[in-house]
């Protein structure tokens, strides 16, 4: 069989599809993308087990096809060509030829029993599937403001991944790693689902790089989620441990408010980075009515910093501890209002730290542990 | 002590030495930039024993001061600031205070008795020191057509690094691995020295990165090369092996003239790197009048690749191998002429590659080994 194709249109084809492909898998049919054309439609996909992604174009040829093509020797072949046409002969006996203008490439391709089964969802909601249009700019924006608090550490697997809560009044994304929270209820998003999913961050990040203008179609079974974007399919694996009950650790009565510059207060902690002790980053905020005095030493060296910034404070004089980097990573993902809330109401226990203006139809909390003050190490 | 500089300026003179700060050092006293104040002149100079660096600036203050500074902690600390007046407070019990109008940082310095003697040379020509000026561009352009060349194995030391050969005609460049050879002389560069010097590659990519549009000034003694830029100074420990005698290797009888497109050449070579087998990235040329082909086949898979380019031959037919990275480099650092020359006499003979047109005062030629054709691998 034989069709051709525009190099362009095929590397962009590839491109969106490349990331799902391992860079490094025991699994050789993994190392493939698999090729599906049937009645005039090119369909190529990609999977590492947890992500698959599955794109199409249509393609002029009235035979059907399957096979896996080695991912990289191709995706690299196509993207050094300028705009060309590609014409591909394929025969029956595994060898799929590529013929420009330059010259001739021979690839062999595997059959495609060796590759994994890639879930497939219907175009609407089932009895097992749920659905909901999300604004893609608005996904985005509340992945981007709570997936950095997504945990690392394997030991709690649930906590590798995001919640995504569908409550009466919209969807709640949350992210904990323990030591800091993200939780934020997006109202926009309408739907008819009373469920959570737990969605991997590996899932979280393929699909903040393929968000765009346009809206996007999720369905959900118990197992996978599925974001439809206009030209691009991304399948990803639900983790399948009960998320922590995290409603537990929001502090109802934080009865002390302290008002500061989100900016100026993030560009500090940055300095006090440089200063704190690996790995607490212990820093100290000495806070008082309108003034944060903020202090850090690096115990190895002897070396210290201390800064002041002002504030609106309207709690008693305290001494609290924080990890700076924990503090300064929520910071970084909040609304870039110039001021932010810092509600607490002992040294010891969880404080809030929410914009001063809520965003429309957006609720947005961060929690932050502090870190016990020892006195013989932070003076 | 006191002194006060601006913070744009320090951080400005800092990020010129930190290049030298070595990342991993079992030397404590290398991970500190030295601090020389004298007559109101500040020197900061690094090391990493194999090169140094050193700049200056002036500050308001009449007394002296020596001491070691740490070079990431202070570097980064100066960078985080906007445009501000940094004020220096240094007590002789080796603490040392910085204060800015954001807050106060306290560093510890060590004396400089732990810091290694970084070599200096005298202002001008000396019966021990040679002296040489080359203008910024032409040295730079000149390093950069020829330094990919040098070898990265340690086996043979002089091979780590680039002959500097003065002759009668001006400047001669070489660099080798054993398998590529980068030669140019430069003719613009005047000069009273009839020696040779071999120049670590580590000098050589830090010189590069310095070079602007000023003239530099050139420094030899038997173990050291100083480099003086407007603003900085580069001092290099030479290589005391001596270099290989590479003419031995060029040949002087290449009957044959191979003209064929640059960069067409070089775009097939990166395809065909993709077939090509690891690690001898072999591929076959096929001379012909008016036409080479190009083969490669990755021997693991199968998988194959066959172009045509056009060219002039007026040799005789001949099928000859190359390392496809080896050629590709090679080209990648020929001036930017739509032809070159490539000069040949049998698939066992090193093969020379020369622009169609030579620079004024430049002479440069290339040369490549070619690699034997297997008839059993590359058929």
């Amino acid at each position: 069989m034989e069709f051709k194709v525009n190099s362009k249109e095929f590397e962009k084809l590839l491109s969106k599809i490349f990331p799902a492909i391992p860079s490094k898998t025991p699994v050789q049919a993994l190392e493939h993308f698999k090729f599906e054309i049937k009645d005039g439609l090119l369909t190529v996909s990609g999977t590492d087990l947890d992500i698959s992604l599955k794109s199409s174009i249509n393609v002029d040829t009235s035979e059907n096809f399957e096979g896996l093509v080695p991912a990289k020797r191709i995706y690299e072949l196509v993207r050094s060509f300028g705009d060309t046409t590609l014409h591909f002969q394929i025969d029956y006996n595994h060898a799929l030829f590529l013929v420009t203008d330059k010259g001739k490439y021979k690839l062999f391709y595997l059959d495609t029993e060796q590759y994994p089964q890639i879930p497939s969802f219907p175009q609407e909601a089932t009895e097992d599937v749920k659905e909901v249009t999300i604004e893609g700019p608005d996904l985005r924006k509340s992945l981007e403001q709570t997936s950095f608090a997504i945990s690392k550490e394997e030991i709690r697997p649930a906590m590798m991944g995001m919640l995504f809560e569908f409550e009466s009044e919209g969807l709640r994304f949350v992210a904990t790693d323990g030591h800091r929270l993200a939780n934020l209820l997006n109202k926009k998003i309408n739907h008819q689902i009373e469920d959570k999913y737990v969605v991997p961050e590996r899932v979280i990040s393929v699909l903040m790089k393929l968000l765009d203008e346009t809206s996007v179609k999720v369905y959900l079974n118990k197992t996978h989620i599925s974001f439809k974007l206009k030209d691009i399919e991304l399948i990803g694996r639900l983790i399948g441990y009960s998320y922590p009950e995290y409603k537990n650790v929001i502090p109802v009565e934080n009865e002390f408010k302290l008002k500061i510059n989100r900016k100026e207060l993030n560009d500090v902690l940055k300095r006090m980075l440089l200063f704190s002790t690996s790995p607490t980053r212990k820093i100290k905020l000495t806070l008082s009515q309108s003034n944060v005095e903020v202090f850090a030493e690096d115990i190895d060296t002897g070396s210290t910093a201390t800064e002041n910034i002002m504030c609106e404070y309207d709690g008693e004089p305290m001494e609290i501890g924080f990890n700076a980097m924990n503090l300064s990573d929520i910071l970084s993902h909040m609304p870039s209002q110039e001021e932010i809330i810092m509600r607490l109401s002992s040294p010891q226990k969880a404080v809030i730290i929410e914009p001063t203006k809520e965003e429309e139809g957006i609720e947005l909390l961060m929690l932050v542990m502090p870190i016990r003050l020892n006195t013989q190490n932070v003076s």
